[in-house]
């Protein structure tokens, strides 16, 4: 008990919301005692946040498809972390567990907050910084956003922006183990060259390095059946000029967008809509949420089989989440980005 | 037979593409003799023609969900008209007729094209315009957009912009039979009026005299599950901020962007659709073609029963035909706008 409650738990706040690219003044870093959990309450000790675009629409203000962070409160993040102590029957102290544990070194979760907060224990023999790529909300956001709103069929040539990054690299590994052609688009040689000769791409074009519209023209030369959408901007627009009858676009994400100081560029070819007789449809995570363990279920089995691999971009210390989030924002994360706040 | 040969087909031909908004030297007038139909053929005197938004697509170059116009070519267009000759037992002298009969006093047929014209049969008790309006293309284009694509629900709300023309009267008057909200969008108090008071719109919003986004806010205090898009543009974001989860949009056209000479404004808002789970879907009618026949037989009970109704705009005259497909842009057209080229 003692040892718990000398701990001092480090927290960063939203200090005011950003207005383009976070910057330091929008944050504040505070610190409070830990205390023990009381009946039905678990501690959580942060191992590993997650680090994810969806967190800059969650500093705005207003309405979306979850409340925004409030100021002053804690930085909401989800992430990993070990079981320090318990009176959950649940959850054991040493469990490691996939919580919503937000921008904080540990994390107490009263009883009445264990089931609201989505906290399960994960096996940690599948790596534990998988369980915020492949096997966590990522990996379910690829997985569900393809299989339900993308509707692949073998064959079938899908596009993915954002291919290196966290849900990028599972949808394109699900669409080629569901038989499609599967083209990446991401920033640089070096992520090409892992989406195709690790992940087994057919293609992946370089938005920083080629030219996209030439891109695309090459290597879907029968149209694109599937595009799921991880950045807006004029990628977008430029996959809509080529997709096929009934083509099916799944919006899971802009960051092209998020930090506009000026208004969010609508996609121009929106008419090729139209013309297509496609759709455009946007995924949620969370509305899958009782079925998680399905998906996470069948990927797990990938893994498992050497089918499917999951690549994270690990920073080190919890003093640098705010520069570390900018990484996603010009592309420097190379894989699902990572903070390693402690040592498992 | 001497009685045909001895008369003359007046044409309007595409001479030249669009810059913006059509003008007098995009079209060239033609003349040629009328001959008769050779075995199996069909002669069709055009009565009626339908002038329509899609129109101004079918003028410029470039792939879309048909070919365009060629140059030189008598300028597309659907028509009501009677056959004065056939050598095709399917269709006798005195049958008034659908078809494609293009911009021209008379139009032939020969026997390898009268399938594949679509020609069809139509019975004049029921109108002869309300075939080009709610038993024609555009409400085949309501019908099938509406039921098949915005899937309606009764209890849900309804937006339809360009309330008051041939897809928006079609569209608004179906959800109510349905059972749905319904909130049409139109320029000038005479068609809302109209909309409301004539075909039982819950409530119609005058885009030209009011602001839009009070208006939806005001008559759409649920938010909107189904908006039929038949403008795009500014009208099309502001709809997009009220849309519901699960809501559908149906891409039918963008009559605000046809003669941009910009480039089209893409929907900013369309990150709605991810924020509300929201699908965006394009419809062309021709997909539904095989049947037609139900989609006509339901409008044609709702007719009959006195509970649809089907207003034309009718403009008089063949040699009208540039300055009359002028009133779709600027809105002049009340109810489906349509040219009388000779009397019945």
């Amino acid at each position: 008990m003692s040892a718990i409650t000398s701990l001092i738990n480090r927290q960063i706040r939203l200090a005011s919301r950003p207005h383009g690219l976070p910057t330091a003044e929008n944050w504040e870093s505070t610190t409070q005692p830990v205390t023990e959990p009381g009946p039905g309450g678990v501690l959580v000790k942060t191992l590993y946040l997650s680090l994810d675009p969806a967190m800059r629409g969650w500093m705005n203000e207003g309405k979306s498809y979850i409340p925004p962070v409030e100021i002053g409160a804690v930085m909401r993040a989800g992430g990993v972390g070990r079981v320090i102590a318990s009176q959950n029957p649940a959850f054991a102290v040493g469990d490691f567990v996939n919580a919503g544990l937000d921008v904080q070194e540990y994390c107490l979760i009263p009883q009445e907050q264990v089931k609201r907060n989505g906290m399960f224990k994960i096996d940690p023999r599948l790596g534990l910084t998988t369980w915020l790529n492949v096997l966590g909300m990522p990996g379910m956001t690829g997985y569900f956003g393809l299989m339900e709103v993308g509707l692949p069929r073998a064959g079938e040539t899908v596009v993915v922006s954002g291919a290196a990054g966290a849900v990028g690299q599972t949808v394109g590994q699900i669409a080629k183990i569901k038989g499609c052609r599967v083209v990446g688009i991401a920033g640089g040689k070096a992520k090409c060259d892992w989406v195709v000769n690790e992940l087994g791409f057919d293609a992946c074009i370089d938005y920083k390095g080629s030219d996209v519209r030439a891109g695309l023209k090459e290597h879907c030369p029968g149209g694109v059946d599937i595009y799921f959408d991880n950045v807006g901007g004029e990628i977008l627009d430029l996959v809509l000029a080529r997709i096929n009858r009934s083509a099916r676009i799944i919006i899971c994400g802009a960051i092209s967008q998020y930090n506009n100081t000026t208004p969010v560029k609508g996609p121009a070819n929106y008419l090729s809509l139209l013309v297509n007789r496609a759709r455009m449809e946007g995924i949620v995570v969370f509305d899958y949420a009782d079925r998680y363990h399905l998906g996470v279920a069948e990927m797990a089995g990938y893994l498992k089989a050497g089918t499917m691999k999951s690549r994270e971009d690990v920073v080190q210390g919890f003093e640098n989440f705010p520069a570390t989030l900018l990484k996603l924002f010009n592309g420097e994360n190379f894989g699902k980005l990572v903070l390693q706040v402690a040592d498992a």
